[in-house]
């Protein structure tokens, strides 16, 4: 008997796989640079970590409501509402098991099997296996330098009738390109969304982080937008799995269906540390990490193009820089592992991200701290160059 | 344009809104007494706690491994070891969100799209909800005093051919019913679903709580079954949104690849504070709990048929009596709903857990202390009998 489907037959997401080489790797006590995780090499802000030895006390930490704790979802929707000057009620909110629970929630509840997605290329790949997996379509918007490695609504416009997209999903920043979305160009996507009868599914995982560009929410520009959040990347609280949804109002109960159903709730001692990550504080605390990634990108401006590596999408903000490896390697997945056990350095190969040409590209992260990162340049030039 | 998919329509989850519900009234100063919730009073053991605490204070708590922490799928494999003298090794044990993450990926692991699956009626509605989503066909497997409302080989073996499974869950304790299968019967199953080619996926999320019966793994009969476990109930951590699933070799590496892309990885702090639950110290005071429900149920054995409801599945095991209350209503969701307001109780309505009799019946929790559930008792009889 075959135990296993076809469905199941999803690519391996080589990004955690490289982190899990680097956690055995350190449990080893080989010394290795991180730069292929999305992962803030801080933890939670002091004023998180205070609240959940609190809730550790105070607390029997039970299941929270489906939907979330009603405080959390309230930091969530004034967060947003004075980030963006939008009108976003804690009732839209859905606190979700990092912003991997949003997805499987969002897709399914906008999503019938067969249903065709349009996604950027080069894209986070976590969206492309859970769609396969669901059994959705997916349309690949190719992005280059001409859109700075975005999509936009001329591309969606520009697809045949046959691709056209029940859910269209965007990253802005991007991952892994880093790139954000200009305001205007994501009003027009969230227009076209509208006019065409596609569902918006707007990831901004990565807002918080930006290095001057403006940066909007998709819903500043449509209310049928679904809004995906984390408090993994700005917040620095990655392993602690909270998420949530800004949801349209009809899409409200059969996420909250759903998600009873698939997650119960999201871990409960993770959203009493996640309500005072929102805090004055805690945001101070955190906007001083934005500055470690600001100088980690100037150090890789700077000495990328010193080492050979000259094609490379600037980061507007986010975690990640996308690079063009492609004088060499043909095959970034093997060049990444041979890096981490020739000097050290773990980069995410490129073929997560970006199907077509991804084993020529690889995704470097801005997490580590600035000493690293450039120690990470002077070991890599000096393997490229040697 | 209508933005919710057909499939999103699942019914909703009404134990999880009787809860939220509860939790609603709590906050609003209304004495509740919660029979509706498979979940303990109790908090996380102390040695979980104290190695949570510890946890917030020397680590980051970044992603883990995608399969979970070594040290943790190392306690699992050890306990599931010695509870029933079979060999399980940590590489087939992968940590997942909750069991509810573990259903998730272990389904998709198995089923392609318009698969079957059998399931007993009455049964937990996850199953039947996440399916749905997943598009699986599901055949009902109707339960009553006959099996012990439990399913059994012969069921399996009378099914029409049309609706051979390519699945099969069992839950033993049962949700709602309480019931154990023999470990005889269950040897039955394991070896029907390997001869007629189905992956048994068996729901051991109740074990570590028999009142007296023997309580068998799945993998002592076959290791082609998948075991389903959890942190929540006998380790008494719901809210920390730990489980795991122990799998046959083949499916490692899919349910690694899906969880990669669905999860990322269980909340790191729980996983921290959920291996120190299995140290002999956590395990004497859990073993305590299982008293008090033992204590509860036998409240509820004595209690209920003096106030009139004497048809009920006497409790094996687990944290669940399902009640006949077809002689005071038709509709248990609606008289919950009554309970609730009238008298401060919350049961679990029957509609939830069998599709076709649910109206009749509801499900009663053992997690409330036992002058509470006796309190219940009194205020049903005479909201009954008034």
């Amino acid at each position: 008997m075959n135990l296993v489907s076809s469905r199941s037959e999803v690519q391996p997401f080589r990004v955690m796989q490289m982190l899990d080489l680097v956690h055995r790797r350190r449990r080893d006590g080989h010394d290795t640079i991180m730069l292929c995780a999305g992962q803030p090499a801080t933890g939670a802000p002091k004023p998180a970590l205070a609240a959940a030895e609190q809730g550790l006390r105070d607390s029997t930490l039970g299941y929270t409501e489906v939907i979330g704790d009603r405080d959390l979802r309230e930091e969530v929707a004034r967060w947003h509402s004075e980030t963006y000057g939008v009108d976003t009620s804690a009732d839209n909110v859905v606190i979700t098991t990092g912003s991997s629970g949003g997805f499987v929630a969002s897709f399914l509840a906008v999503l019938d099997h067969g249903d065709t997605v349009a996604l950027s290329c080069p894209g986070y790949p976590a969206y492309r296996n859970i769609l396969e997996s669901l059994g959705a379509r997916i349309v690949d918007l190719v992005c280059d330098e001409s859109t700075r490695f975005q999509p936009t609504a001329a591309m969606l416009e520009a697809l045949p009738e046959t691709d056209r997209p029940r859910a269209v999903i965007v990253t802005s920043p991007g991952n892994p390109s880093g790139t954000i979305i200009d305001p205007a160009e994501l009003a027009r996507i969230a227009k076209w969304c509208e006019d065409n009868d596609a569902v918006l599914i707007s990831d901004e995982d990565y807002h918080g982080m930006s290095f001057g560009r403006p940066l909007a929410t998709a819903r500043q520009f449509s209310d049928r937008a679904i809004v995906v959040g984390t408090l993994s990347k700005y917040f620095s609280m990655t392993g602690w799995r909270v998420g949530w949804l800004i949801l349209p109002d009809e899409l409200i109960s059969p996420v909250e269906n759903l998600q009873a159903s698939l997650a119960l709730c999201a871990p409960a001692i993770s959203q009493v540390a996640g309500r005072a990550a929102f805090s004055a504080e805690a945001r101070t605390e955190l906007d001083g990490h934005v500055e470690t990634y600001r100088a980690a990108r100037q150090v890789l401006l700077d000495e990328l193009p010193e080492i050979g590596f000259t094609r490379f999408a600037a980061p507007d903000g986010g975690l990640y820089l996308w690079l063009d490896v492609s004088h060499v390697t043909d095959d970034s997945e093997a060049w990444c592992h041979e890096l981490v056990d020739e000097i050290g350095v773990a980069f995410a190969p490129g073929v997560d991200f970006d199907p077509i040409d991804g084993h020529h590209w690889v995704r470097l992260s801005l997490c580590a701290p600035e000493d690293e990162t450039r120690e990470a340049c002077r070991r890599l030039g000096g393997y490229v160059n040697r």
